[in-house]
């Protein structure tokens, strides 16, 4: 069965969701006992932060396994993986 | 009891944390499940969009209700909205 | 004649934006020269980092100086104004 | 002599960035003319559009040249260019 780059770190990748999940529950408790705005938003970059951090060694680990392996294979899928790899960049960025 | 500019959108503001915690619990299952890599790359950039106009519509409602009113009564607090706010968007736009 | 928040600091905004256009010639030299793809990739986030430092300090000053005034002299001019600086937060944030 | 990724649309790059470097002396003029901090704003925000642009597509090049040319010859240099991409679109996610 085929899997993917972040296979080996799977637990890892898991393990930060978790925290980004309580991160957000956080969030949630904060608008219900009336916290000050401020605080919430300081809380809000935190967790686009630590989105951000995952999707980035999530990328890291696709160009490293999935990106090169199909580079090394050549072919169509080579062209197909990179342009892929190319528009989930774009779409982090603008995110 | 003081309550906080976004105290009359509360429940709006919790029901689009739990769609975000919901998107976050995807996010897991996705790595569970061995999805391919892009796709939950993709998934992460949608969540990291709606935190940031959950942000971007807390610290509407903080410079229509709070700061405002900061400013209308003048003095020290005033200031010191101001600078809280201006610092709260640097980190916003940094995150 | 009316001026605006940031015409204090008029002067150290257009050093500000001289240092970025000379950044920006430097970028046409490198892709001119055929520098290298990462350099020139490097060069291109100091510049987006320089961008956004100046947006930020430009708004921290339109907050303090002209929504301040708007909000303390109130009325419809108040309301716009706090909605005018939300959305250029909005715009800031995602660009 | 060993040319880059780009250098086939070396000619669109720079009238991207000349048209950049227009934006940039246009910021200069606007606030040397006094011209509303909104509208200062907005247009470093489109700035700040047209560079994340330029970097987008000048990274799809490397990514489509440099980095897959490595990879399928393999070895370091390959784990080398990887890295290097990585690290690149780190740098422009969070500039």
């Amino acid at each position: 069965m085929a899997t993917y780059g972040y296979h080996d770190n799977k637990q890892s990748h898991l393990n930060r969701l978790r925290r980004i999940e309580g991160q957000v529950r956080g969030l949630q408790r904060m608008v219900e006992d009336d916290a000050y705005c401020i605080d919430i938003l300081t809380q809000t970059s935190a967790v686009n932060k630590a989105l951000r951090s995952f999707a980035l060694s999530m990328l890291d680990e696709h160009l490293k396994h999935c990106v090169a392996h199909a580079v090394a294979n050549g072919g169509e899928e080579a062209e197909i993986k990179v342009r892929e790899a190319s528009d989930a960049v774009a779409r982090l960025v603008r995110s």
